[in-house]
C-alpha cells in the first residue's frame, strides 16, 4: 500500500471535478436538452472516448496540433476525440446499413489548448450534439435543426433573449468568387472573414491582405458586403445584385436560404435567426448552411463592429421576467457562441470512399451555457435554493434509545414504496444532529420515532419549516401501514403547491431546478391556495 | 480535406460503438440504477476521465501495467481512470471540506488488458459506483449498501435469482493467522483464496504451497474453513472454535458481521446474502467487509467446487415468472460476478497523509447486466418490441400536394405540446414511404393532413394498427385547436392500458422498456378492460 503521495494533489491541466450543485445544474441543463433530442425522434450512440489516430488526422486543419495522443504501449496508435462529429462521421461510414439517422450525443471532447489560448477554456469539457444524416429534399432537416434550437435555449429559459446568426458556404463563395478571390484563396480568406465578431473589418482586412496576399481592392470589394445582415430583405439585395445574381454559387445558395425561410416561418420560428454574412466558421468540412448563436452577453466584449453583430433582434419577453435583463449587469460577457453548427456533405465521404451521406447539425457548448445559466439563477433573487439531493424524508430517532433498527425498517418500507430516504448512521443519534443533517440538504419531511410512537406501530410525520400555528406544525401520527401513502400525498401536495407559486410568480427556470422553498410554499397556502392541509 | 483514407475503418481494438436497441436497454439499465442511487439520497460527481499518473500509481499491484497512459506531449503526464474507486479517493483528499458524502458516479473505465487475457472483456467499459464516506457507527452505511444493491437488481426485474457473497477481511486474517501463516505472506496468500470461484481447491492449494512457499500443514487447515458458507450459524462455528475466538482480528471481524446481520434482518435483505469464507476479493485497498453479487448463470463454467458457491440460496421468485428459470438454458452462463465492493479505511489517507475518511461502497458491472439482461429478454417470448427512439406521433401528408408547410406547422404545434413528433423529410412524400417510416419505428400515432383536413383547419388522428371494427381505426377527425389535447388524451390511455396488460401478465421487467405493443393493447381492450375510445 505504499508511503503517503508527495506529488501535488490535483486534477490535470485542464480539467476539473464537477460536484455539488454546479453538478445538479449541469445535469438539469443534460435532461432538458435530452428532452428535447427525443422530441424530435433523436436517438443517441456512444462511441469510444479514443479513435485510431488515423481517423482524426486531416479533419481539424491547423487544430491538430491540440489532439491529445495515447502513449505508445504497442499495438495501435490511438487520439482522444477533438469533437463528436468525425467520430459520428466514422460511425456512419462503418454501419453500411444506417443511411439515416438522428441521433444525439452527449460526452466528453478533449483539446490539448496551449497555456496561452486557454482563456478559461477547459481542455475536457462536453459537448452536445445532435445531427441528421440522410438524403432528403432540401433544408428540410436543417430547418428542423434550427428549431431544436430555439426549443433548447426556450427549455432552458433563455426566452429569446438570444440569436441565431446563420449564413451559407455558397453565397460566401459566391461572394469571394465575384469579387475576384483566387480559387486557392477561398478558404484563408474565409477563415480571416470569420474572425469578423472579434476584430473590426480595419484588422481583417489587414490579414487577407498583408498575411495572406489578397490585393487590397477585392478585400475593398469583399467588406462591402460581409457587414450586411438581414433576412428576406438581404436575400433581395443578393438577388438583385447583377453580378452575386449570374453567379452559380451564389444562386444556390440563394435558393437554400429562401426556403429556409419559408420552412422556418412554418416552424414559427423566423423572427429567431439573422442572415450575417460576416459569419464564415472556421471549420473545413461545412458545405451549406452554417450557424452559431450567441446570447445576450455571450460574446467577447468586442469591437463596436462586433457589438452590433450580436445585438438580438428585438428579443420580446414573455412571461414576466424572472431574469436580469440589463446587459451591462450580465456577469457572464464574453464566453463566446453558445451553439454552432452547419451542413457537411462530404465528411463521411472521408471515411467510407464510394458512399456518401449527407449530414447536418448542432453542438451544444455546456460549459458556457452553464455558466450563463449559473450566472442567472445568482443574479435572479426569487430563486430559491438548489438542493445537492433529492432526497424526500429524513427518518430520526427521538428520546435516548435510538431505534436503530426499527429507523432501518421505516426506511426499508419508505424505499420500497420508492420514496427517496435518509437516516443518521448512529446507533443513538443525537436529536438536534438529525436535524442539521436533514436541514442541510434541504429535506422537506421528517419522520420521527419515539417511545409511543414504536410502541403503537406508528410514526409521526412532520413538514420541515411550518410556521406556527399551521395544523401539521407539530407532525401528524399515523400508522405504519399508512406511513407509505401518507407521505406520498404530502409529498405530492407539496410539489402542487410549489407549481402554483412558480406560475404566479411568472417565473420561467429550468425545469426542476428550483425546488423547496418551504417560506415560499407555506406563503401560498397563506395566499389562498387550496387548503391541503388535514 | 484531403484523399480517402487507406488505414481499416474500426474502432480501437477492446472498444465498441453502442447504439440501436443495445444502446436503448443500456440506458434505461442506467436510469434505474441512477434511481435507486437517488432513493438513497445519492449525489453524483464527475471527474475528469485522465488522472496525473502519479495518483493512479501503487493502487492496483500488479494490475498497474493494464493502466493506459497519454502520451508526454510536454506537460503533466497523465493516465486514463483505471476504475472511479481512486479519483473518488483523490477527490476527497482534495476536498478537506467534505467530510462525508453518498457519491455515485456512473462512467467508463479504461484497462489496457493483454490479448490473452481478454475473454470478451473490454478495455473501455462503464462502471456504476456508489460509495459512502464518512466517520459513523460500524455497519450501518455498510448494511446500507447492501440494500441498495437488493433494489438495483430487484429493480432490473432479477428478482432474488442473484447471491451477495461477503466475507470480512478481519475474519479472514484472522484464520490466516490462527492457521500459521506469516504476516507478510497473508494478502500473497489471500490472493490465492480469491481463486477458489474459478479453480477447484486442489489447484488453489498447489498455488499456496508451490508457488507461494506456504508449508503443506497450513494450506490445508485454511482449506478446512474456506469451503464453509452460512450465516448466523457460520459465526457461531467461528465463535465456537476456541483458537479462532481467541484471535483479536476474528474476534472484530465477528462483531461487524453480526450487526449487520442483525442490520440487514431490519433491510429486509437477510435472504439475500450469504457469508462466504471462500470469498477474498483481489484489490488490496480492501480493510472490512468485502462482497460480490453472483447471479443464476453469471459464474464461470465452473468446477464443483465453485459452482457450490454460486448457487443462491433458495431464490423464492415473487410474481409469476416470465423470466427463463432454467439456468442449463441461460446463455450467459460465465460472465463472471456482476457488482462487487467493500469496505476501505485508508484509501483517502493515501493521498491526503493527515485525514483519512472511512469509506464502502459497490461498483455494478454494467456491460455484464447488460448482456444478462439482453439474453433473458430474447428469451422471454412475452417480451414486447424494443423500440429504437420514443416519437409518439408521425405526421403525414395524403393526396399529391405535400402539405409542407402544413405538416411543419402541425409538428411545431405538437412539439410545443411536448409530444414527440417526427415527419417524412419530403416536400411531397408518398404515403407508403410515411408508413413504412413510422412503422419502422414503432410509432404509435399517426396525424394526417389531406385536401379537406387542410380546407378545414383540421388533422385526422389514427392509432397505428388497429383492427377492424375499432371505432377508431379510420382515424377521427379533430380541429387543429384541439390537437395536441387529443393527442395527449389519447397516448395517455394507451400508457395506462399497456400498464394494465403488464400487471395482468405478471410481468417484472426493467422499467420502461417494454412499451407498445398494439396488438397487447387491443387484447386488453378486448378482455375488459374499460372501453376508452369516443
Amino acid at each position: 500500500m505504499g508511503g503517503k503521495s508527495k506529488f501535488e494533489l490535483k486534477t490535470p491541466k485542464g480539467t476539473k471535478d464537477w460536484d455539488g450543485k454546479d453538478m445538479v445544474i449541469r445535469d438539469k441543463i443534460f435532461s432538458t436538452i435530452t428532452q428535447v433530442f427525443k422530441r424530435h425522434g433523436g436517438v443517441t450512440i456512444d462511441t469510444p472516448v479514443f479513435e485510431l489516430k488515423e481517423i482524426l488526422a486531416g479533419k481539424y486543419g491547423e487544430d491538430s496540433k491540440l489532439i491529445y495522443d495515447l502513449a505508445d504501449q504497442g499495438g495501435e496508435i490511438c487520439s482522444l476525440r477533438y469533437d463528436l462529429t468525425v467520430p459520428f462521421a466514422r460511425f456512419l461510414a462503418m454501419n453500411k446499413d444506417i443511411t439515416n439517422i438522428k441521433r444525439y450525443h452527449i460526452a466528453k471532447v478533449y483539446r490539448r489548448d496551449q497555456p496561452a489560448m486557454t482563456k478559461g477554456r477547459m481542455r475536457e469539457f462536453y459537448q452536445c450534439d445532435f445531427d441528421i444524416a440522410g438524403v432528403y429534399d432540401p433544408m428540410l432537416p436543417d430547418a428542423e435543426v434550427l428549431r431544436i434550437i430555439c426549443e433548447v435555449f426556450e427549455g432552458l429559459g433563455w426566452d429569446k433573449a438570444y440569436t441565431i446568426k446563420l449564413n451559407h458556404r455558397k453565397i460566401l463563395d459566391g461572394i469571394f468568387q465575384v469579387c475576384g478571390v483566387p480559387e486557392d484563396k477561398i478558404r484563408t480568406i474565409s477563415s480571416a472573414v470569420d474572425k469578423l465578431d472579434k476584430l473590426p473589418w480595419a484588422d481583417v482586412r489587414k490579414e487577407m491582405t498583408e498575411e495572406k496576399g489578397l490585393d487590397g481592392d477585392i478585400a475593398d470589394r469583399i467588406g462591402e458586403w460581409v457587414v450586411h445582415k438581414g433576412k428576406h430583405e438581404l436575400l433581395d439585395k443578393l438577388r438583385n445584385d447583377p453580378k452575386l445574381s449570374a453567379n452559380a454559387s451564389m444562386q444556390a445558395g440563394i435558393a437554400d436560404l429562401s426556403l429556409l425561410f419559408q420552412y422556418l416561418e412554418a416552424f414559427d420560428v423566423l423572427d429567431r435567426v439573422s442572415f450575417d454574412l460576416g459569419l464564415a466558421r472556421g471549420l473545413d468540412y461545412y458545405t451549406g448552411l452554417i450557424y452559431e448563436v450567441v446570447t445576450e452577453g455571450s460574446a467577447p466584449e468586442a469591437t463596436p463592429g462586433a457589438a452590433a453583430a450580436v445585438a438580438a433582434p428585438a428579443p420580446k419577453r414573455r412571461g414576466k421576467g424572472g431574469e436580469d435583463d440589463d446587459r451591462s449587469n450580465d456577469p457572464t460577457v464574453g464566453v463566446g457562441s453558445v451553439a454552432a453548427g452547419g451542413r457537411y456533405d462530404n465528411l463521411v465521404g472521408m471515411f467510407s470512399g464510394k458512399s456518401q451521406i449527407p449530414c447536418v447539425g448542432i453542438s451544444f457548448g455546456v460549459d458556457r451555457i452553464f455558466s450563463i445559466t449559473k450566472a442567472r439563477m445568482a443574479a435572479d433573487k426569487s430563486a430559491t435554493q438548489v438542493r445537492n439531493n433529492e432526497v424526500d424524508v429524513y427518518v430520526m430517532a427521538f428520546g435516548g434509545k435510538g431505534f436503530v433498527n426499527e429507523r432501518l425498517s421505516v426506511c426499508a418500507k419508505l424505499w420500497e414504496g420508492g420514496i427517496k430516504a435518509e437516516f443518521l448512521y448512529k446507533v443513538k443519534p443525537k436529536v438536534p444532529q438529525q436535524f442539521k443533517a436533514a436541514e442541510a440538504n434541504g429535506v422537506p419531511f421528517a419522520i420521527f420515532l419515539g417511545d409511543d410512537e414504536v410502541a403503537q406501530g406508528n410514526v409521526k410525520i412532520k413538514e420541515m419549516g411550518l410556521r406556527d400555528g399551521h395544523p401539521e406544525k407539530e407532525g401528524v401520527l399515523v400508522s405504519l401501514d399508512n406511513m407509505v401513502g401518507e407521505v406520498r400525498a404530502r409529498l405530492e401536495r407539496k410539489k402542487e403547491l410549489e407549481r402554483i407559486v412558480q406560475q404566479a410568480e411568472g417565473l420561467r427556470v429550468v425545469d426542476g431546478i428550483k425546488t423547496e422553498d418551504v417560506a415560499t410554499t407555506e406563503d401560498a397556502a397563506a395566499a389562498g391556495a387550496p387548503s391541503t392541509t388535514q
